[in-house]
């Protein structure tokens, strides 16, 4: 694994080990903003359509999904980019474990993580427009994690709006 | 191109040539009913909400995220079993490919199967009150592998309402 993603994944795995957030929905604490963005969990995400899933390997082991509110799911539909203000997305991620009931599957257990990206191209000029929210347990990780996100997004997928998810077919 | 998105290109093309479903969107043969339960593929099922992900381990290596109807949203949140008569089920699966833009995550390939449970309990009464739909590239599968569908559910999660899926947290 390169440095820099390890240096991600150990800084993404600290604090859901650290906060105890395994038995707290993901959404718990929704109406708190994140630092740097003031980004909040918005309202009703965890009813907005699929953009799509993923899993993650060690040593997040991570089973994780994608929604989109209206503006993103239309953007990603017509392939209008970059992504009109008013996109909205929220990726949520769990543990994962063996299924009780169907041998080779493997699904959510605890929630980890909630990570949210507003498009604002006015608020957010000086990261391309987005704004990054990351949760654990419902409430927002410290300032020094959300300062890492645009660089990484920048870094990867600068040439697609800086949004890794592409819409699963 | 990098040769380890070549390499995907091509694994991504192999399928296409082999099945002719991989270009095609999912439900692009909505309105043909599954033999045995005359299921099809419901109407804006894409834009349904999450029930939860699941990953398969090999041989089908997937990535499944069930999707479920208002109906079957209000059953699971409130915890009404057995589910009401209207549920709807949706489980979407792909074959999954490692990212290109973040080694440790594997994202959607193509398209492999739409499953659709639905629940009316008269019209079904002989299995549990629910029928059965299993779509490949939007055309149902055939009557045997429809015969198998309820035996299984009922041999795993009878004491669940035949419902392997249960709600992420």
């Amino acid at each position: 694994m390169k440095p820099i993603l390890a240096a991600l994944s150990l800084a993404a795995l600290v604090p859901c080990l650290v906060a105890g957030a395994a038995a707290v929905r993901a959404d718990a604490g929704r109406g708190r903003a994140a630092p740097v963005y003031g980004v909040e969990l918005p309202e009703g995400y965890r009813q907005w359509p699929l953009v799509a899933p993923a899993q993650e390997a060690a040593p997040l082991d991570e089973l994780r999904v994608v929604l989109g509110n209206p503006v993103a799911l239309r953007a990603y539909g017509d392939g209008t980019r970059p992504f009109p203000d008013g996109t909205v997305l929220v990726k949520l991620a769990w543990t994962h474990v063996p299924s009780p009931d169907f041998e080779p599957a493997s699904v959510p257990g605890a929630a980890t993580t909630v990570q949210v990206m507003v498009k604002d191209s006015r608020r957010y000029g000086d990261t391309g427009g987005w704004g990054y929210g990351r949760f654990v347990a419902g409430r927002p990780v410290d300032e020094a994690q959300h300062r890492t996100c645009h660089a990484c997004h920048a870094a990867r997928v600068a040439d697609r709006d800086y949004v890794f998810t592409r819409l699963a077919p």
